[in-house]
């Protein structure tokens, strides 16, 4: 069972929106085991969507198409269809009923006549009722000459309100019974703090395009993740080997893995605090980062449990007077050092028993750079009753990038002191 | 001059990744009068992306391909363009050096032996350089052996910032000398405070479909951005038309419009600090955003020279502790009230002569809402020399949504005081 999901619209070929149907068709499709060939899309012109429909019925049991069955002359899908299918539009009068009703209840005795389009439908292929608007979907079969290929149609509005209500009421059902079965499920698994040629190395085999469940990688923000899809043709199936597959990729990955799915690290930290005994208190300290480590680490609901205040430090006079850090020590190793990141760490913590303090002092640049200290140069303190520790690093990128790993690199550090570990890389 | 855009990556087909980068390079291509014939998608299967590919070269003068180019095994697009182009893979001996300079200057002496094959090319095309990361592009050329057809192919990553840099750089200004004819010129005008539709009804005709400038509205993040484009036959003609038309939406905005093209308001206060006589120092109270307005001020380099400390002050304590905010004052009002951001913003400012001292106290949610005072509820204070003023604002959306909001609308408020005017909504 393949498909295809088609696309059609002006806006999404002017990039004026982002095209969202397609994933979240996809996404219904996999759950049930049907495979995506691939995603078209075209702007409202009949031709190009006769030419998109013709070549892909002959590559998928199943075409989902969403948009241009409005009212509007640019809307042309139907019209489109209907050349495909070598048969002529014929008005449905149910629709017709339906819509004229539709109109009077909103307070429009007369529809407009623009509107009447919308209940046109190829001969013999079927109305799909929208519940949620005025444009009727509609379910067509594609036959070649020779009866060889055969392709089922959904035509669905581009609203993705109203694609949704369709696709899961009438083309979902369709599409799980003619699969005949075979499950895919999937599960995501995040990594931080290797490359993404560090974490496949470390998979190895485990990535052979050949294997069933597939394990493949994926790079956003500084965060590897591993992908796991199986695709079996029962549930249970399905289940079994994505749970083999996936402790495989962790006994590999082991701690460099910190959550699955929807995780980020600031909830996974959120997490690991909420499952300790004794709820440790967070205080951030920070310069180059600039309140980032605190925005991320409040992204969380509910983290006024464990954070209550940060320190944005960013000149020596901040480091001095609110955390503390001598001016000498600045003197001696410069701000961007583990010796001041240790006392800004320490500084914030304030000796509280159960505080843990965590600090940041780097060069995001573009300028401020030297040849020993190179711009993405980042030390990294954190502070607790167990003692103080600290760690460079050099990242790659830009200002942003490197704000923005160095900020998810403590809140590594913060994940593998409370895992009681140290961290592996 | 005709553009399709090609996609790959497992992820998204299987919907997990919603595909962005489709619509960015559409804009980016119809800013500069190139059509976009289609968008596709494949997944991570070479058969998949060469039948792509195949198929695109015939309908388009240039092919935009991101995805599929990383180190790992699931990465195949390179090896699907060189079957396309019937050339082997050759390494590039430029790019195998840049590789290897990357991973030494980021620590990792040995680089990975996967990631030598990022340094392949098929023969004959040429390596487009990555400042961002370690997959170079490719800028290759497909002729039909008739010469008939001649498609210009480039191949970029997949992640959106690195594709985005490259595009820029590389394959726009060979579409731009390419295409010939119109001249397209655009002007953005971004404003915050109200909602898109009051934007518009501010606009009014000049929004009119038919004009030329087309003047339209985006809205990404709160920021509400005027959009003009004028398409004419010469560069002068355009450039004159525009001027025009901006200068009559700026009239009708007035000061809602913080700044134009790429200007953040981050960047605009910046500025305003750098022209103005006597540089103010800012400092920042942060209760609900978490560090995040600290964050945005800080996104500009060089911001140390106006921004120097700020506070996070998430509980109670840490306002009277930090900030000296009478506890009988959070008794009394509740913590997200205008007295007690007053009071925060002027323990900020802690009397500094030249300082300014912005505070925000607010609820994000999703819970600690009341009837009186519902999720959403945000108290901004702004204190200088001049005094103390304050307003309570209800931001709507979800958690992350409020935060963004109650920052940029601090930095508005920052940026009307350095204008010496009051907030006209």
């Amino acid at each position: 069972m393949r498909a295809i999901i088609l696309s059609v619209g002006d806006e999404l070929v002017l990039g004026q929106t982002v095209d969202t149907n397609s994933a979240w068709l996809s996404q219904q499709l996999a759950a049930v085991g049907c495979a995506v060939a691939g995603h078209l899309t075209v702007g409202d012109d009949q031709r190009a969507i006769e030419q998109a429909i013709e070549e892909s019925v002959g590559r998928c049991d199943v075409l989902l198409v969403s948009g241009g069955i409005g009212p509007t002359d640019d809307d042309l899908t139907r019209q489109a269809l209907a050349a495909v299918l070598r048969e002529p539009l014929e008005l449905n009068e149910k629709w017709l009923h339906r819509l004229e009703a539709f109109f009077r209840k909103v307070g429009r005795p007369t529809m407009s006549p623009l509107n009447r389009v919308q209940a046109m439908i190829p001969r013999g292929a079927a109305m799909i009722e929208n519940t949620a608007g005025t444009a009727a979907g509609i379910d067509a079969s594609y036959r070649s000459g020779d009866q060889k290929t055969v392709c089922r149609i959904y035509v669905m509005p581009g609203v993705p309100k109203e694609m949704k209500l369709m696709f899961q009421r009438d083309a979902l059902p369709h599409v799980q019974h003619a699969g005949g079965g075979a499950v895919i499920l999937s599960r995501i698994l995040h990594t931080f703090g290797l490359g993404e040629s560090l974490v496949a190395e470390k998979l190895g085999d485990l990535m052979d395009r050949r294997r069933n469940p597939i394990v493949g990688t994926t790079v956003s923000g500084g965060i590897v993740s591993v992908r796991i899809n199986a695709k079996f043709q029962t549930m249970e199936e399905a289940r079994r080997q994505l749970a083999d597959a996936e402790l495989m990729c962790r006994s590999v990955l082991g701690d460099l893995v910190f959550g699955q799915d929807d995780d980020t690290l600031p909830l996974v930290v959120a997490q690991q605090i909420d499952a300790s005994g004794d709820q440790p208190l967070i205080t951030t300290a920070e310069s180059c980062t600039g309140g980032l480590l605190a925005k991320m680490l409040t992204d969380v609901p509910g983290s006024s449990a464990y954070f209550d205040r940060g320190f944005v430090t960013y000149s020596n006079e901040a480091k001095t007077g609110m955390l503390g850090v001598p001016a000498e020590l600045i003197r001696q190793h410069g701000a961007v050092s583990e010796p001041v990141a240790l006392a800004m760490a320490e500084g914030a913590r304030a000796g509280g028993d159960n505080m843990i303090g965590i600090a940041i002092s780097g060069i995001a640049g573009p300028g401020g750079g030297t040849p020993s200290k190179p711009v993405g140069t980042v030390c990294i303190a954190l502070s607790s009753r167990d003692g103080t520790i600290g760690r460079t690093f050099i990242f790659p990128g830009d200002r942003e990038m490197i704000r923005d790993r160095s900020a998810k690199m403590a809140l590594t550090m913060l994940r593998f002191h409370l895992l009681g570990k140290e961290m592996s890389f």
